[in-house]
């Protein structure tokens, strides 16, 4: 299975990834004075016990437990486990573990690298959705009334650990939620990647290694260009200019079962796929197929009950942006993706309306 | 007068630092979205006014006022700043700008660092303190149940620009606390300096531009050869081990108004050197000369009343410790220092004891 390079750590993709972790452990034999395992109850449940059966060294850890769900990436969380790390005495060399989905890795990401001014962190991504999107890229962050990542930090693990058995655990909810960055990946870069997709119905059956390495190295590929943020970067924000805002809408709506970060994202692709006809150059017929895949995979969100004016708001916020206009990256063709398209409102409008009034 | 090249920015000195800042701001052309500034009462009091009446750019800009003292670096104070920057339409091309002492440069560094995973910010130190040691050297900060600076990046600053006439607004007391710093300075890198200083009655008289020039570069010298704080820039600790147990202490027992931060690093070196004859060849006479200065410039801490045990504890918090020992940077002569002293608890409390007892 591969092994993929990312900016200054390595991505290891294997079923049975415990071989690979305990050997990363030992090969720092000794440098670690602690080792704190932050988990929800999900990762603590499926996922913590194949691994410490296997790998000594996380017999003393420390386990941390938070609350699955995105409310958890909150200054109050992180404000407990900082005073959790003191408490148990962490120190500059001791390492923490992010074992969980996107939530964990943002979080504790964000806290490793804010504790006494950054101490090494991996992560062990659990969801499809962590595997190929959160755990590698460098962005750490919490949400900050209700904006998403409002705070955080740029900064990089010192390995990732994939095993794409801890996807048996997943509901398909869930696993739907990851497929939506497989699909974006896809289209933003890899057309005979899309065409293979759009053949097949998603589900446990249609994962593999293969395919998740090769989603990890497109998001790979792009940060390596521009680790910042400062250009190219910005295709992968495909979809997430109006999805985040619609992810935000929905926390702030429906706290205790929001839409999942793909859900709002899948919806997002449609209305920025949309966006990409009218000012990219997507053709009609290329649209039509991403609508009609899209619209098929995923259940449609109520986005009629959602407020426009707020939703365009909340765009604003979204951390690409700089005053004046709305920047968004488009599709050109499948496969093709410009940044630096600035939209007007009235035509993101249109494609909130498009998206609620498509049927299949 | 001099430029300071440091890690990635310089550091203007300069009598009537607002041309300086002009420049650097028109330099910048539009490249900054909006300007935030972070002041306290007595900054706004006394140096925003100066400054504003001949930058431009600062007409426009936020202010955000905080209360003066330590017990604004809290997690509190950040989510409500970085709340209002989110408010006030803040992007990633805004410019944070920390107008005031070391409270303001370690909080609104850190507040800037994260904010949307980083943006721009300048500092300008208006504390002798901030000056010649927090707003140079990358570490930002704020404090987590009385533990300084537990929670904070390494980050730089676009520009430092620092005017010695706004030292003219300090109290003796804030005046006194920044000679802390100048005085470890030339104790752990320039005997002549302190063969200057130690003749000199500390005061506003004997400062000038040249003298914080020579106390910035040597800090400068040090940060620049491990800006991470992996190694030789431990020895810009003297004094702090204790010193910051001291200065936790007095937070926690006396949050209204605890011991400034040279007046806590004061008594540290004192004890210090006292570790530094015990434990690494400083001759008695030199302990004897640098304990004398030091208790006729600095009124003593009432180190009596605080439990050695409890400091000692606040010594294990330190962020240079690892499991297992107390680590200590340490002089082997005025003008030298060495790094990775590992002190007893028994000898750490005579230290204390020493200082305690010890009259002129």
């Amino acid at each position: 299975m591969p092994k993929i390079i990312s900016t200054g750590y390595t991505v290891f993709i294997e079923n049975n990834i415990a071989a690979e972790i305990n050997s990363f452990l030992k090969s720092a034999n000794g440098n670690y004075s602690g080792i704190f395992i932050l988990v929800d109850e999900n990762s603590l449940r499926y996922c913590y016990p194949r691994l410490v059966e296997q790998i000594d060294y996380f017999k003393d850890a420390e386990l941390i437990e938070i609350e699955s769900g995105e409310e958890s990436k909150s200054i109050e969380v992180c404000a407990h486990i900082w005073s959790t790390l003191s408490e148990f005495g962490a120190d500059r060399r001791s390492l923490f573990v992010n074992l969980g989905g996107g939530v964990i890795s943002d979080l504790g990401g964000f806290i490793a690298s804010t504790f006494k001014r950054g101490i090494n962190y991996i992560n062990i991504p659990t969801t499809l959705l962590a595997q190929v999107d959160a755990s590698i890229g460098g962005k750490t962050g919490i949400d900050l009334n209700h904006l998403k990542n409002e705070v955080g930090v740029f900064s990089t693990p010192s390995a990732v650990f994939i095993d794409p058995a801890f996807l048996q655990t997943l509901d398909k909810r869930q696993l739907l939620s990851g497929y939506a960055e497989v699909i974006k990946h896809a289209l933003i870069a890899d057309q005979p990647s899309w065409k293979k997709l759009s053949r097949t119905k998603p589900g446990l059956s249609s994962l593999s290694g293969e395919m998740i390495a090769s989603s990890v190295e497109i998001k790979n590929r792009v940060v390596r260009q521009d680790p910042d943020e400062e250009g190219i970067r910005k295709v992968l924000n495909f979809g997430h200019t109006i999805g985040h805002a619609i992810e935000s809408y929905s926390l702030r709506l429906n706290p205790s079962n929001p839409l999942l970060h793909g859900e709002a994202i899948a919806a997002g692709m449609v209305c920025e796929s949309y966006l990409s006809h009218k000012a990219c150059g997507l053709q009609e017929s290329e649209l039509e197929e991403i609508t009609g895949y899209l619209l098929k995979t995923f259940k449609k969100v109520p986005l009629k009950n959602m407020d426009k004016k707020e939703l365009t708001a909340l765009m604003k916020h979204d951390k690409k942006n700089e005053k004046g206009g709305i920047n968004f990256s488009l599709l050109s063709a499948i496969g093709r993706c410009e940044i630096n398209n600035v939209i007007k409102t009235e035509v993101i409008a249109e494609a909130l309306d498009y998206y609620v009034q498509k049927v299949l």
